[in-house]
């Protein structure tokens, strides 16, 4: 049966109405009916071809809750009918190290669910079984669904360099991902600083979690968090005053990247060795991060702040997203 | 009684006999009989005041081996006679979260052998008992002196990183510190590569624990080997094309600098995202961790190669440690 989605027919074009047969059901997969999709900025870096890879049509989505409504023959664990999410990627090599070690998005047979692949903008999205996570029920769909990619992103660090109470963290960029990693961080116990060019965000910020706020801009404040953090994450894509962000680290601590900056990361090395600090790439991890971050998300009832948009607005949603009004993730919803 | 040493009496000028009166002894002090002394690149550095931190006259040496001459009223755990060492470091503040925890090198109280403080070439060098390892009977003085802080340098990166038998890794740079990081690794059951300018060291590395060479210059064996190693060791003070080390590096491997690079290190933050890469910097440790290094080298026979020059030639063994041609270290004997 065809799959009624939306896609661009070219970059940066607006998405049209598009429909494609997607064939049998491979054994091993799950055809997911759509009920929420969040908006990603890859989705947009995707549909505008910013990395290169993208091919048309192309459908965008991959923050994806719904409900299984196919299962292929040999996938087990899920029914039909059951609620579940899918995220950046949606299938794997199986078989290589990374694979049986549940680290599958370092797998280098990944399939992405935009690259080359349909999705979530549409009634269904396909996925390899091992990628579709069940939503926990405390979790409302429209508010889960950007936890699957911008709740992962900022989750998966936190696991990663082993963040706990005891972690002094800031966040820097209070944006889609920001808002949720102040939440997690929070509830996690953590100490959290939210780290913004202005005072703007400073009282939504303190509301999600953080104990206090420092402005970039023009206010020298940054510098005077010297030695201060255990753990920062950046979600920003500007290029940072990294040797401040370093400074900034206590000793032993680590600065994650999560957002793509569009120069090059210049570090002074001495800044690293004298209290051997650590600058680190974070990104969306596995489906078994995924399930953790979920579990985490549902018993502190962590959720994504969104605006809702109609599906068949997708257009205006996306504009919506470029703004860099929304506060702070729009999804659609069908 | 008067300590006699050799100091530089200003940036650049040649070691002289000095003797200084020490005063009485402190009671959490240690007096320790130099029997040899390890020269370092950064005794070179101090010297010509390349930190802008030097005081003079500057007596050099912080590699030290020798026997305690004489203990303060409240040291225990140390006997008069017994063979000591010291390295880079010889007091801390002995208060803060740091030196509570073990973490001593992380102190900001921290005193060093040789900053504001006379080092270890003369007859004698005094340091907080604390900072003051004994030297395990299997390793000869001469050999063990360079480990005090070129093998600790190298060896405490490992202990920070988990780095064991499972680890791939590589060794930027086969000199000094490099040399004595092959054996570490080798025998700590990696898989180790040797990575140098060119094959000059190619056999001598084998012999060292290599189990492969790469060499740099013109000849693109760096870029072949990308997606190899879980852990990468900078020794060199050049800069290094560091967009091939992180390559080189495989999914959530880390590349350790120990090496203060002249210029900036420009990283490209797609290339640690993608795959969970990480930078760090390493340093030599806490006197816990100079003690773990030498029960290592002691039971694996780690050593030092070097090349012995009596104490009064000390002008002649800087100038071979500067002309770069030492294999691998310099050491003064009394």
């Amino acid at each position: 049966m065809a799959i009624h989605a939306y896609a661009a027919g070219a970059a940066k074009a607006q998405l049209e109405p598009f429909s494609y047969e997607p064939g049998p059901l491979g054994r091993h997969e799950v055809e997911i009916a759509v009920t929420h999709c969040g908006i990603c900025h890859s989705d947009m870096s995707m549909l505008n071809n910013e990395w290169g890879m993208s091919k048309y049509p192309l459908v965008p989505g991959h923050e994806v809750v719904g409900t299984v409504a196919a299962l292929g023959a040999d996938v087990t664990g899920l029914a039909v009918g059951q609620r579940v999410g899918l995220g950046w990627q949606c299938g794997s090599c199986a078989q290589c190290e990374y694979c049986r070690t549940a680290r599958q998005h370092l797998c280098d047979g990944e399939q992405d669910t935009i690259v080359q692949h349909h999705g979530g903008f549409g009634d269904s999205v396909r996925a390899t079984a091992d990628f579709v996570v069940p939503i926990p029920d405390a979790l409302p769909s429209a508010e889960a669904a950007p936890l699957l990619c911008a709740g992962n992103t900022v989750f998966t660090p936190m696991l990663r360099h082993h963040v706990d109470g005891n972690t002094r963290a800031a966040v820097v960029g209070i944006g889609g991902l920001g808002h949720i990693a102040l939440q997690f961080l929070a509830k996690a116990g953590c100490e959290v600083t939210a780290i913004s060019s202005t005072h703007a965000k400073d009282e939504e910020a303190r509301s999600l979690g953080a104990g206090s706020f420092i402005a970039t801009r023009g206010t020298g404040e940054l510098k005077k968090a010297a030695g201060r953090f255990d753990y920062i994450i950046s979600t920003v894509s500007a290029a940072l005053p990294w040797e401040d962000y370093i400074a900034a680290l206590r000793p032993q601590g680590t600065l994650v990247i999560v957002g793509v900056p569009d120069a090059a990361v210049q570090l002074g090395a001495f800044g690293l060795i004298a209290k051997e600090k650590t600058v680190a790439g974070g990104r969306a991890g596995s489906p078994w991060d995924i399930a953790r971050m979920l579990d985490f998300a549902a018993r502190h009832q962590v959720k994504a702040q969104i605006e809702k948009y109609p599906m068949a607005s997708v257009n205006e949603a996306m504009a919506r997203l470029a703004s860099g009004q929304a506060r702070y993730r729009v999804v659609l919803e069908r």
